[in-house]
């Protein structure tokens, strides 16, 4: 059976670039088992995180075959991505509140409900330590999946740039501070819900005084 | 044989806080053993990194007994902070430029340098990764390494503060931003040395015009 790279494409989003495809000969994904493969990586990882996660323990849950699992997710980090941007929330959009330091306050507090309230803080987390660990999973994390999941934060900074709050060329320097800041509380479990110290944080990230 | 205290003291200093003891009863520690250990663990680290690295490994290169190393590091966390604070770089105190953002200029730099030139970086990144597989290694990471490790990054703060370059309660907030961003380019292994970048970056944090 041949491969239909317009249907591949379809259910394959983010697959097919970087030449980093999923699929080998012959694969025709079925949407009903890549659906319960990927609940059965989102329960694993809500219930165990990264050191109890394995695709042996995904293929048994999801009723998969391994050899399945890995032709369409070459690497855990693929999988972990997949799960990640499957969940939803509702509240994780750039707001519109004038400025960038409430702008800031409102997004970080919602994404960190969306890490504590939902299984992507563990997603993430195995995500950033499978990165550590393997190559392609680095250049999945950075290469493909950072620019995409990170243009709503950009999109914040642009938008400050554009008013006038902080100078465009500023916005390449603050983005990484502002990802770093984020992904240092969430790997050292730091994510309580606390508007004061996110807003100082807020105000110091957008220069504004307090 | 009975533990000694004092020299368990000696030779473990920052094992014996947080109640988290390495050595069991009746272990006393052998200079030379431990040595081995650690100079078998940082080699297998620079080798291969986090996904290639075992307990097993170690007990193998050093010639010494698993229970040894589990008796002395309960945790892989507990050993790669070991081998992270054995790693000296002459480079690596807080600089007394008299501005902040050239301090931070040049601790970053020798940072990175410090990070990329001995296997520091890649056990770094090891000691993140096995956090978020394990809670007693964050514990061991968040509560007992970083306060230490942190205290020169957050003497250039507070000197900063009492030059008035600063706000002293800004230097709360102002910390995990600059941490964050080193975690982030080292966890996405983007640490070549740029003097530019890094100088914008801790023009931004230090609040000073470009």
């Amino acid at each position: 059976m041949k491969r239909d790279p317009s249907r591949a494409q379809a259910i394959e989003p983010a697959s097919t670039r970087d030449g980093h495809r999923r699929a080998s000969i012959g694969a025709r994904r079925s949407p009903q088992a890549e659906e319960a493969i990927l609940d059965a990586a989102r329960a694993l990882l809500a219930e165990r995180g990264y050191s109890g996660f394995s695709i042996d323990e995904v293929a048994r849950r999801a009723g998969a075959g391994k050899p399945t699992i890995y032709r369409w997710w070459p690497t855990k980090a693929d999988l972990f991505i997949d799960v990640y941007s499957a969940e939803k929330s509702a509240a994780l959009v750039p707001p519109e509140t004038g400025a960038l330091w409430s702008d800031l306050l409102a997004y970080t507090r919602a994404l960190w409900a969306f890490w504590r309230d939902t299984p992507s803080g563990r997603t993430f987390r195995a995500l950033i330590a499978e990165a550590q660990a393997s190559t392609p999973a680095l250049v999945a994390l950075r290469d493909k999946f950072l620019p995409e999941r990170l243009k709503d934060v950009r999109h914040m900074f642009d938008e400050a740039a554009a008013r006038g709050e902080i100078r465009p060329e500023a916005v390449p320097h603050l983005l990484p501070l502002y990802i770093g800041f984020n992904w240092y509380r969430l790997l050292t479990d730091q994510i309580a819900d606390d508007p004061e110290d996110i807003t100082i944080m807020a105000r110091t990230l957008a220069g504004t005084p307090q």
